[in-house]
């Protein structure tokens, strides 16, 4: 007997120029799927349960092949991190009932035939399974990784982080005062500077929509100025960042949410602070570390347990609700990782 | 009896915006020095034989406090590296008719009371004395130590060098040659084209202001990408390289000869790339590596004295000349490293 189910989709309808809007996606009903991963294909059948929103999207919804990741193709369903459960396998690294995450669909199922990219889930009652696209997957690992690897950290070091609040950017903060750093973070509305200071830990932490003179703004919440810059945002923001900070200075271009294409023109003022001020500006990517994955689990989940880390999440509920949700990201609508919740567990 | 001279002197006549003229200098005549060394003055009296050109000193024509070095102060002499020789000495670590190079003054004979700063110098003759401000000076010893230090070069890299017949650009793409890379400059003229393939040794060159498109002069001439940017200029070029960097490019920014002052405006494009092709720009000063000064000596005297290395210089006759050769600098009149001949040895 074979069974099928419907399975709705979000497909991106074309490429985009600049920021996506939501009618750049489509949700597709009356699709249907047989709930099995078939014969010789070594792939599986899973259940998609929470599929994350990442600002790195918008770069494959644009019509760019020689980036670090190919282009979506336009009518296709969209490709994304998620968490899922295997509803049928035929690879034998993977058992029917198994929570996996990794690449998948914007989709109710999906058949994953690359399965070498996914990773089994043990379920743990102190950690929300959601978590494995945020703070234990992409996202937490791109904190991680650059912020040990890439800003090389000092105690003592001042560290600022832009998009402070959202899926990097939170983690990044909490790592630097475990650290023994100072920390500021900046954000877009006050009740994200209200969590920042009061519930992620930043020393201080600013609205950045609210000050009309950002490179003034930096000097006075771095009076001695900044070590470490972990910029989530470039632009105006980088700009400001480079006159305020120290010799030796250390900038981890993590994002360019402020970029709405590769090619926006960004101008700069204070490009001869790299030389007067011996500064680095490193660009990474956090899938250049991933034999630091297994030690990046081991020490958060650590770290996580025993308290020491939070970790904000902007669940939206319904696969009908992600263009709505993706697009957001880049007005800064969400508070925390941006989660989808396609099913209940 | 006391001696006195004559003592023609070059002063910076008040703070410039932007790129120098030669009416923000004045040659000052009628001035007399007493050529001795106080006694408790602990300072030497030097007669100036050569003075280096360098355009950093820009910088100091501008009222800018906060940067690595003080400005000058406007109606005083303009103060440079020199080749000097010593005509009387308070200090038991000179000696009369010694020669030193350091920190003078652009004056026919200057008294040097910071005398730390002054290293003797071994006449030599297979080595020019007016070297000790070019190749075994401040710009040699810049390009030694960012490109070993700061490109981290490897043999076969691709490197590209702009301003590449410049005091510091030609030794950084002989340097690259002898370490087993492939080098490409740009300048701007042909002339400075042909002594860079015909004499420097460089693998090809470019004349930049031929260019009308110079993110595609540099994919011709890079068809597999850049390894290594060695950065005098700034701006567009920079801009133009980012674009054309390969994964895990290095880019050493030494000077931003291109900008007029410290906070010109410089539009991006190409930032993206730092992200995507994981790209590290680093800027730094010679200063910071001083500890490496005697290898450097070492080092390039020795393949100058084996013909490994050549060095062309710009060489001026009489400190009347100095405006002028200073001032060309930023238009690119000088071919080679620009000194100026104040006095015969």
């Amino acid at each position: 007997m074979e069974v099928t189910a419907d399975n709705k989709q979000i497909l991106l309808k074309s490429y985009i120029n600049g920021s996506p809007s939501e009618s750049d996606m489509e949700l597709k009903l009356g699709n249907h799927i047989k709930l099995e991963a078939p014969t010789g294909s070594n792939g599986v059948l899973v259940k998609n349960l929470y599929l994350s929103c990442d600002p790195y999207m918008r770069g494959r919804m644009q019509n760019f092949q020689a980036s670090y990741v190919p282009p979506f193709s336009p009518n296709s369903v969209i490709e994304g991190f998620g968490v899922s459960k295997v509803v049928d396998s035929d690879d034998p690294n993977f058992k029917k009932g198994e929570i996996v995450t990794g690449l998948t669909n914007w989709e109710e199922y999906s058949l994953i035939l690359n399965t070498n990219q996914l990773r089994k889930i043990q379920q743990d009652d102190d950690i929300p399974l959601s978590y494995h696209v945020g703070l234990l997957g992409m996202p937490g690992f791109t904190a991680y990784a650059g912020f040990f690897e890439v800003c090389a950290p000092k105690k003592g070091d001042y560290v600022y982080v832009s998009a402070a609040s959202g899926a990097v950017g939170q983690l990044v903060g909490q790592l630097a005062k475990l650290h023994g750093c100072y920390v500021v973070g900046s954000a877009g509305t006050s009740h994200k500077v209200q969590l920042l200071k009061n519930k992620l830990g930043f020393d201080e932490a600013f609205n950045y929509k609210e000050e009309s003179d950002l490179e003034a703004a930096l000097a006075r919440y771095f009076p001695h100025g900044i070590d470490i810059y972990f910029d989530n945002v470039g632009g105006s923001m980088l700009d400001a960042a480079l006159a305020n900070m120290r010799v030796q200075g250390r900038v981890a271009i993590c994002g360019m949410v402020s970029q709405n294409s590769r090619t926006d023109k960004q101008s700069f003022r204070n490009m001869f602070s790299v030389i007067s001020k011996r500064i680095t500006i490193k660009g990474f990517l956090q899938s250049d570390f991933m034999q630091l994955y297994p030690r990046f689990l081991e020490d958060i989940t650590h770290y996580y347990k025993q308290g020491k880390i939070v970790y904000i999440e902007n669940m939206n509920d319904g696969l009908e609700s992600a263009p709505a949700a993706f697009v957001g990201l880049f007005s800064g609508k969400n508070v925390g990782k941006q989660v989808i919740r396609v099913a209940s567990e």
